[in-house]
């Protein structure tokens, strides 16, 4: 049947009444959807989670006994716990009866007061996790959110400039749709970047116009090359309207200094773009110190108001990663700075459409940024789970790094923040001419092989975009043991003895 | 500012470096959301919100003293209870550390052994609500939601063709935008309809091509309006790909005959349009018996293959209404009937680019479709808090009903289902002047006095779209007692007799 449908012209379906096709086919569905890429999820996942499947009802076919899911920064579907008193908290907005007896709570199941005072006050605010709340979100956690930005920051924030969201994702999706006015917009995104946004840029039919980041500066921004950019999208007639910022870095793992940070905003001032900063895994950091994007253009502006007096800039944050790791509640919020009253109003609008986000995902990001203090009931335990975390993602992206150290033709950055390393392969001929021979780009044949081999699953760079004749892959570091890195070890050494 | 952006011209503003403007204003952004119309949450509701803190502040300057939001279906922000054994089931899903007292959860919280059975098998499936799932949802809850359209319908249905998604909201988001292939792609809208369809068409730059509702029919569908509205718009050169049927209809409340839905289908397979079954009231019946549309469908294609059997279905649900209400919790699905597997794997890459609908939602589909059966130890409880909200909503229905018999110059249709009351009123050609001074539609002017002067927040019929020289409101039956409704009634002869 499908193929009957695409070569039955337009006109010929409406006629052939007696031989009725469907309305729908790929070739006449919305040709924006059809041109989006989007890997993360594409071949080599769907492939991994049959693997899965197989293992699970109890394959013995496969040369590897478990499937490692490094291609994606999930870390509660590997190893990762979530924290106590997020949860603890959570569980009362879902059953407020269990409020009725908050001695058993504390004795039998370890419930502080503060866990109790919290959920107490969330349901004074939103009423029933079950009802919608404002579309823009419950205006306390806005207000909470607002006081953790100015805490961080050491500059001003309020409630009526934060949007809860459904992930930074959805976030993302909603500000490209206002920014993008049509086939000339263009946006400048690093590659690599993480395909949300390129995939969006194609449904909505703008220009993504790609800006180089140097792999050999820790993978840091290049002002040389965003001007390049610039001029030549200027040139070809693009109306560049933002520029994204993924700091720390997805897939890079860079961590921006606050130099690098001033560059962006600098072509921001001067090309009048709006600075769109995904700053995702602000708590994701190894080495440095992370720095805000409002942070960072605050203090420009008390340098230099005319400047960057203008500068329009929005952040998103999330609680999919850093410590949090609750990427399945689907809770995050973006914050405007700079933007005209009437703009927001035309976001405001267009989030109402979809009524609101996921309310216990608002707790939850309310939770995030107002965590247990210390002197509070819950903090030891809160402390100690949060640190243990953030220590074990540290060891494990270091003995990873150690590991492509060991590995001919693979070199890596060192870790700085993120989820993720994103290292070089350099690849013989002949594994590139087998992968052309197969019609696939080579990382893409190469993490194939990988998963077929060993059943570790990432994501090849091209993926996420790459200069040319370069290869890459992303790998998380979420999985625990080491185990899956010398399956890595071992294949890359017999993959390259194999095409030498 | 604003004023000054608007006059500075795209060239002008690249140049006048030494006097920056923002990037966006309203006149720059995207114009198809600029175009778009929301009105369930637009001034009125906003203004309502005013109300309602002022109040909540100790503001005894208004004259009511309380707000009633009855425009919007937000059942737990009025009235309703969540039921027990969903939110059981939830909190343990929340904190799964429960579950290690499984003892005093029975005898100090009443959670029966059911309760505990089905957390274990959601978390053993799911792993943790904080991962993120299969984008396409958990193939557990897809496999019992198959079941329940199974047992509703009488034929069969499997997880490959459910897709579940973050309330029905963001499903329609999905199909209008893998449906809609361009600016001469329309979509048949039933108007009076829920404004999400027209908002979203504008969003994608598509025509919305209207057909109306019988008023008198009880608001049923007119085959010969709906064939009328075919034959104009591809006159105009418009190429109608898809049509929408909210079964119980929103804002109309009617409940749609077997006879009515063939009627649709029947467009469908001669016209080539998909059909998109908006039926997340399907609970909410009060006369009569919910018919699927795929159940229609099924018989009409044992009975006439040839003509039926290549139309394509899809049907929307959700938690979000019915007696489950739980809104805020942003779950639901739609199942694909009769589309090319080509398509379905776009409309899957579609939304993994969002990664995945929020997994305590999606756990919450899997309760709703798989509630406690008899002879389990929760179905009692279950039941009678069911049975008490079908027949609490069914009492508040009819008790407007009779309100709005009462009031001079409006008319309502009897209740039949959903969870609204969209009565015409017929106002004074004078408060109609009066409107006009004000720049606004009569029904908009309405909605607004009677909020000022009592407090209920209803919408107007503008929002929803009705035939030329009517008047409507939509108002939800969702509040509990009687006083707001006597509130309505003595606003409206007080209205009546200003504007003779």
């Amino acid at each position: 049947m499908e193929t009957q449908t695409t070569v039955v012209s337009y006109t010929a379906r409406r006629t052939l009444s007696t031989t009725p096709v469907r309305c729908l086919n790929v070739e006449n569905i919305n040709p924006y959807v059809k041109a989006a890429k989007y890997a993360v999820r594409g071949e080599l996942a769907v492939k991994a989670e049959e693997y899965r499947v197989r293992l699970a009802n109890g394959d013995k076919s496969l040369p590897f006994d478990s499937v490692i899911f490094a291609n994606i920064g999930n870390p509660q579907q590997l190893d990762q716990k979530p924290i106590t008193f997020f949860r603890q908290v959570l569980s009362l907005l879902e059953n407020p009866l269990l409020l009725e007896n908050k001695e058993v709570l504390r004795t039998s199941f370890g419930y502080q007061p503060d866990v109790i005072e919290r959920a107490e006050q969330l349901l004074g605010e939103v009423q029933s996790v079950g009802a919608y709340s404002h579309s823009q979100g419950a205006p306390l956690i806005r207000d909470s959110v607002a006081k953790f930005i100015q805490d961080r920051d050491g500059f001003a924030a309020d409630r009526h400039s934060i949007f809860l969201t459904g992930g930074a994702s959805s976030g993302v999706n909603t500000l490209l749709n206002v920014i993008c006015n049509g086939p000339n917009a263009g946006v400048l995104v690093p590659i690599p970047q993480y395909p949300l946004y390129t995939a969006t840029l194609s449904l909505l039919n703008a220009k993504c116009v790609p800006y180089y980041l140097e792999e050999h500066k820790a993978w840091g921004t290049d002002v040389a090359a965003m001007h390049k950019s610039v001029q030549e999208a200027k040139a070809a007639g693009i109306d560049i309207r933002a520029i994204v910022v993924i700091n720390p870095g997805n897939p890079t793992g860079a961590s921006l200094s606050p130099e690098d940070i001033k560059s962006v905003i600098d072509i921001a001032a001067e090309e009048n773009l709006v600075v769109i900063a995904d700053e995702v895994y602000q708590t994701n950091v190894f080495i440095g110190e992370f720095t805000s994007f409002k942070k960072r253009l605050r203090e420009l502006q008390h340098q230099v108001p005319v400047k960057y007096d203008n500068v329009e800039l929005v952040s998103l944050h999330s609680v999919s990663k850093g410590m949090v790791g609750e990427c399945g509640h689907r809770g995050g919020y973006f914050e405007l700075v700079g933007f005209d009253p009437a703009v927001a109003a035309e976001i405001y609008k267009f989030i109402s459409i979809m009524l609101c986000p996921p309310v216990i995902g608002q707790c939850l990001v309310e939770l995030m940024v107002n965590p247990p203090k210390n002197g509070e009931p819950s903090f030891e335990l809160y402390q100690k789970e949060y640190n243990g975390i953030r220590d074990g993602l540290q060891k494990r992206a270091f003995a990873l790094y150690e590991a492509f150290q060991r590995m001919e033709g693979v070199e890596c950055q060192e870790p700085q923040g993120a989820m993720y390393l994103f290292p070089t392969i350099t690849l013989p001929p002949k594994a590139v001419e087998a992968a052309a021979a197969e019609n696939r780009v080579a990382d893409e044949f190469y993490c194939l092989r990988l998963l077929d081999a060993t059943g570790v699953c990432v994501v090849p760079g091209s993926g996420f975009g790459q200069k040319e004749n370069t290869l890459h892959f992303r790998t998380t570091f979420l999985a625990p043991g080491t185990d899956w890195v010398e399956r890595i070890v071992k294949f890359h050494s017999e993959f390259m003895a194999q095409y030498k």
